[in-house]
């Protein structure tokens, strides 16, 4: 049995106890802290079972019983924290982006290989039914040869312009989990980038700086092409589709609705709408992401999003950001040198 | 080239000779005849480059450049038209039913079988493009052994009360589609049915003494069990599904659409409604079943829907109303032998 | 919290004990009983927490901090366990069916009334998030007035001909889920049944005196008339399929798979088969029913699946099997006067 | 009744002939002229009545009894006959592309402007009952304000290298389609062009100096994206989809296949591949377009696809061409510039 502690215990910090409980049989949360530890978090973990909840996140690290800590505090934090844990002895899953600065991250990798200890980035994503049955069936072979993968995202609506303005841009908020299903999905590494963008969505974005659509196309190193197309809003729901095509065929998944029930009427033939957004969609793939995190722990074996993982679709999110601003192809190897990687 | 002449020039006389102009290489309409014969069928074959207009129908069976006649009169025409053509040498296609009264079908049958001319029926629905897949399917083995043979046919809208009186009922009007279907997709007969009525759609059906709504169940010699769903009305237009179980898997058909356009908008996900009725639906059909029958003559082959397959469904359709009227299962070889066949 | 006992550790049992350590959140199971029960099912209750392990049921009645009992033995023990239960005043979730035998069930009836307890039978589909959708639009009117309701029913493989010999028949053992579904989804009582029987996937379950495949037509208080297709056997998977057609639309659901993939390659394009069976299909469900049950006991609200909701499918399975004896429709009310109900 | 005369009755020649003989009402084709006329294309003439066979197309510019041209010579024909048709007061529909030739182009564009002749081409696929369906609810309003447009085309197998080498490049040759489907989809200008090309398919195809597969990235001037992706292969037959999203929903279409019948077996659940290519998929549109041609010379109005769009494409091809050559995002002001346009 594996202690956790759950440093942050906001949206995300909060489901990821919920499922630990309920589904990660082989862990549980024995500690939570967060700094604005109030007593609605303090109910939420007395009905989780959770024993013991600090403000000082210093607490959780100095327990001797605990071996793993959950990163769910803000994205800022995520970086000198997963120093100070896995100096402290503790593996460490960490909420994504590791962080928005290159040499942080780099930090972090070298920590990681010092320490000995597993380290997990949060790409849930990789852990949904839909995407790994995708994923399994290009690693099998099955499409063949790999020559064009596409990948729409989009978001039901837009996040707050406070939010905006801290995110990092698209690219390093939202865009980051596509450049890891591009990443997950061929098996490749991106090597150039190119990024068209356009705020079609709300000027206030514009105004905070960043784009709220955006096309972007990726050479692999295998030879294939990427393509993502995002956006910020949706009418309809959160859109999470993929493909993968090749010498062999096309493999493609689609929306997940809470009921398949279809409605014909009058006016047409109607199904339900996708599940709204990220918690309601990938819901079973934040209790897997932690589930898969245990295991790597018990068996000591490597963790499946590992601290490059974290770092790879970073650099293709700036290489992006660049392509926008410098309205070119960047190629990786460009951000790369940049960061003397 | 096959010189025709069609007796009958209202709605599916018209797509006949339209179906010929347009798709049927080998065989031109050199004539048509019609009781009724006004300006706006005249236009009509005009209009088709059909040179010879009659309000005789035995102007038609007198010209001896004529191989084929199309029967497209009303009902009670059906069988002694086919007689009489029969009779003067000519190659027949009768629209369904060929008769009401199966003492009637038995003489066509004879007059059929002496005459040594080609003989078929008007069921469209073998030629469609999604019921000649499922068949084919099934004939080829690759459900293996049946099992359930399910059958939706719902119609948009009820016909009017005048066209009830005189249709002979739902099973003879509507339901012998259907249950020829059971016969074409299975390639096996009818033992006995099982028929359940009500009406849903308009009470003023039932006070013409007909139903309108319908579930039959039919025990098949080959040892599966079909059932059918009918109904006159379905607010989503014309439902048309069929579904063939067995022992190596399962194959079903659904309705064809305008367009395939999905639109993803606010209140859910929509796609078009089915065709709205035959017409729009069958139309390609309609051309093919007659295409056939001048294959039929051209090749000397058989027609690939007989004058038995033209009797069958009726003999099917009043053991379907005798089960309603007597509230009980009913074999075929009992109306058979009421019909001394 | 509610601290419940659950009788029976078999599959079923373990099923819910898993249930309601996951995901119910006011109750616990403390205590388990089981005659056979052994160090498999020992390490499981200690696994998921249970304190209490029992051969004798008798402990778990006589424990005054048990609130609930949950009935998962043999069928045949569940209306004495019923009634024994709820006459030491425990509240009831009791699988499906509560017996074949009428006069049982009478029995059982009677005691839940005078005993005041909760009971809830085990008809998990309707805590299916696709039935439920159905049902929900159907109720809210969305259809219009019914008029067919079609469901199909077949399991992916027979079971052992053993138990086919005490199983009741597939009437009482199969079919009766998808008669407690016609009464859900129709919100009316069925009134009349005519079933056709056949044997198709194994001669064995013929000989045991039973049959695998049917088609069942149950004509409705409502005006509405439904049909049910059931196999014991399907090569694709657990076939889980219905529909309601009404004046204003017709709603239908289709089954699940473990992703939405769609692969297309020289041969077609292929999506994945339904989930395998119950257990993979409603485990969701399964946890939902006795959350449900749970919350009715906490807020003192009827349970959604009462008592009487146990005894009307098993008449209609009983009409149904005189319907196939005796080859003729066969009325509710004739059944319910031969037991005096 | 407008006379036509066909220019070229090679492939598409017969296809609009025979086109013209079955569904276009207010047409019949007069005479054809082939250099290479032999017993097949004078036997294919007699068998769709068309009376007049020539080698030598003058004789078809010289008959004053036909009104209107069809050009379906090889693509270094296209320009040079549209000016000597439209000067011999002849309305022309013309194959796609007017020519690889900007020059050529605009020259043919000025004829038309003198001659106040009808002047389509043949971009058939706005005729199609997907596209158009998507083209009308965009028209009308029914995603609101466009964001993104996306467009798949892959071919389902390669031409031969004789015919590459011929071809002018697949921007040129194959996604001269979708840029007018951009065009047409979204009603909008094409303003940039950002093209990344591989070869995936053949080697032989990048020797010939080609690629095989591309992605498109095009900037609209309505402030939408548009995002093209090519493959000159794809195993599982011809791939032509489309959607359009916007702000107030997406609107998507799929391909065609020639049954709808869905197979469900042991290894999965299998639907029809799409049609295989285009004279498959797209046979309704290609009578329909030289039926709006038609219908243009009659009620002399527009044709719905005017000399113009025969140039727009061409200009975002050569753009695109550009764009793989120098590896940059290009303007179309730019390619226009250099063409004095």
């Amino acid at each position: 049995m594996i202690n956790i502690g759950i440093i942050g215990v906001g949206r995300i910090g909060r489901v990821h106890g919920e499922s630990i409980s309920k589904y990660v049989k082989d862990a549980r949360v024995k500690a939570i802290a967060d700094p604005f530890l109030n007593d609605s978090s303090k109910a939420w973990a007395k009905a989780m079972g959770i024993e013991e909840t600090y403000t000082d996140y210093k607490k959780i690290l100095q327990d001797p019983d605990i071996q793993a800590v959950l990163i769910c505090a803000s994205t800022d934090q995520h970086s000198p924290l997963s120093i100070e844990a896995l100096q402290a002895g503790k593996h460490v899953f960490c909420e994504k982006p590791i962080d928005h600065d290159v040499a942080k991250i780099k930090e972090v990798l070298d920590v990681v290989k010092k320490s000995g200890k597993k380290y997990q980035v949060g790409f849930n994503r990789r852990f949904d039914h839909n995407f790994k049955a995708i994923h399994d069936a290009v690693a099998a072979g099955r499409v063949g040869k790999q020559q064009i993968i596409k990948i729409t995202s989009r978001d039901p609506e837009p996040p707050s312009i406070d939010y905006v303005k801290i995110s990092g841009g698209i690219f390093l908020d939202m865009t980051i989990h596509d450049f890891d299903m591009v990443r997950y999905l061929s098996g490749s590494e991106v090597e150039e980038v190119y990024a068209e963008g356009s705020v079609t969505v709300d000027p206030a974005i514009g105004k905070a700086g960043d784009i709220d659509t955006a096309i972007i196309t990726l050479k692999l190193a295998n030879g294939a092409t990427a393509v993502i197309d995002n956006c910020r809003a949706a009418c309809y729901g959160y859109d999470q589709r993929a493909e993968v095509f090749g010498t062999e065929g096309c493999i493609a998944i689609s929306n997940d609705s809470d009921s398949n029930a279809v409605f014909s009427g009058k006016n047409g033939v109607m199904a339900e709408k996708p599940m709204f957004f990220f918690l309601q969609r990938y819901m079973a793939a934040y209790a897997a992401e932690v589930d898969s995190f245990v295991e790597a722990i018990v068996k000591d074996t490597p963790t499946l999003v590992n601290a490059n993982d974290g770092l790879a679709p970073v650099l293709i999110g700036l290489a992006a950001k660049k392509s926008v601003d410098e309205h070119r192809p960047v190629k990786i190897a460009e951000i790369r040198k940049q960061y003397n990687l």
